[in-house]
């Protein structure tokens, strides 16, 4: 019998110790933490994304404000905004939503953000002191999810294989090296699998834990997975099905109907890593604020 | 039959190339590139690592300049040296020779260094950028000698299974995710174990590539390597030896008498990674020089 992890529970679970950390902050008269987005355009997923960053801050009791432009932005009066943020005695950590508009380097963009407020963690130095060790670090959205998720579940890692599939910048090479540190909730064995990966079902049936982000539906089949293994699926893709009212469903990288019953835990794909990833946010906002105020 | 990857003649090799590419920026009237080391105590190790830099810096043509300090020297003062290496034109790279002396924070010493600037590697923005994947990184000097030693020898990467043992910051970890990247001289499915590793000798066994850098005498034995595979010892060890004049010999992290002969290519100790290591500085020096100066 597997068991689900459930990641809109624990993620439910964590806004609310989130929520009551920030009362105590706010009753004692100190404004609440505050999480601000740069939002370029009208792509319809980005609106989104935002939106459910916006209600998510909202729930814990953080302040959130969006910031909106027009498509045509340059990079110039974007870089203006940042700096501007950057300075913001009110503003704890911000966001800029990605993919940006064609015309502006989401490099420059992004590294021009101050680290000490780049609480989506996409900062070069952010990335180093992450790698580092560097406990002012903000954490990559996604592995920390994952991260929270094992340790939510008391899942042991100590020593156990941890094989990756995929390696992103944003997720695969991140979790690799977070799943091999030196702490209680990691110590990994890892082992990093990719697109040029020879025999890769021979090394997946290896893993203890296996962590999916290759962003191919249903890539990973029962016969790649070790009996009694921990399944992280970190993809999400809309299918087109035309027997559902929507037009499409879900599904991840994993095909869970015949994978899931060979597990010890698997998450489900929606309500697996994503709804952790928002979290991770609020997470990384709380930090960025209790760093600001020594607290 | 096994083949020695002769660090010391590749090294040679390299230096020559970058003797070359100096003498034609100087003979068209531009001044050399110039590496600068800070030195503070009177460590021997540390004086002789200096010395050796200096002399390999000569040896391409480069301008070298040691700043020595006292043991007593305050964290401000060396904040002080590195801020006008910062902004001094006539520099192009500059380390501070580490250990310092316990009064002094080497974090904060370390990320003083203007990335541009930071020919080691250390800062976290260039581990950043490095993990990133941005162009103008330096790559750190052992994993980057390593990926050199690979690429003269035409030894194939793509698909491979590298397993690095050691997850230090400076070796182990960035060694990984270099040996993972997707490019020429890379593209390893990479695994990386370390002290807590389970079935240490399962997981080594399955390298094509085995990258050893765990920091203890002779710990891998023959029967941890598979046979055919491409083995580079990162260790060097002392070990005290009353029938040497010297009191001892060296030793790497391969018990090189046992496992050498399992082996397709095998790096000796002392004579493979090791001159490999100054080499990158130069190597980095002249990258940082080049992008000084547009070319």
């Amino acid at each position: 019998m597997f068991q689900l992890l459930d990641g809109k529970a624990i993620s439910l679970q964590i806004k609310d110790e989130i929520a009551n950390e920030v009362r105590g902050y706010t009753t004692k008269g100190m404004r609440p933490p505050h999480l601000a987005a740069i939002l370029v355009g009208e792509d319809g997923a980005s609106k989104t994304y935002v939106a459910n960053k916006e209600k998510s801050a909202h729930e814990v009791g953080f302040i959130s404000s969006v910031y909106r432009y027009s498509e045509n932005t340059s990079e110039d009066e974007l870089l203006k905004v940042i700096d501007f943020l950057n300075k913001d005695e009110e503003t704890d950590g911000f966001i800029v939503q990605l993919p940006l508009p064609k015309h502006i380097s989401e490099q420059n963009i992004t590294n021009a953000i101050s680290p000490e407020k780049d609480v989506d963690g996409f900062t070069a130095i952010n990335t180093g002191r992450f790698v580092i060790g560097d406990e002012r670090a903000f954490l990559p959205a996604t592995p920390m999810g994952i991260v929270n998720l094992l340790q939510r579940y008391n899942i042991e890692t100590q020593g156990k294989h941890c094989v990756v599939v995929g390696r992103s910048n944003i997720v695969g090479t991140p979790a690799a090296v977070l799943m091999s540190r030196n702490n209680a909730h990691a110590n990994c064995t890892v082992t990093l699998c990719h697109s040029r990966t020879q025999n890769l079902a021979d090394i997946t049936r290896q893993a203890d834990i296996l962590i999916v982000a290759i962003g191919k539906p249903e890539f990973i089949t029962a016969d790649m997975v070790k009996p009694g293994a921990v399944v992280i699926d970190v993809g999400i893709h809309r299918i087109p099905d035309e027997t559902k009212k929507t037009g499409y469903h879900l599904c991840g990288d994993v095909k869970h109907s015949e994978v899931d019953e060979k597990c010890s835990y698997v998450t489900p794909v929606p309500g697996g890593v994503g709804p952790l990833t928002i979290v991770s946010l609020l997470q990384n906002t709380l930090k960025a604020y209790k760093l600001r105020n020594n607290i």
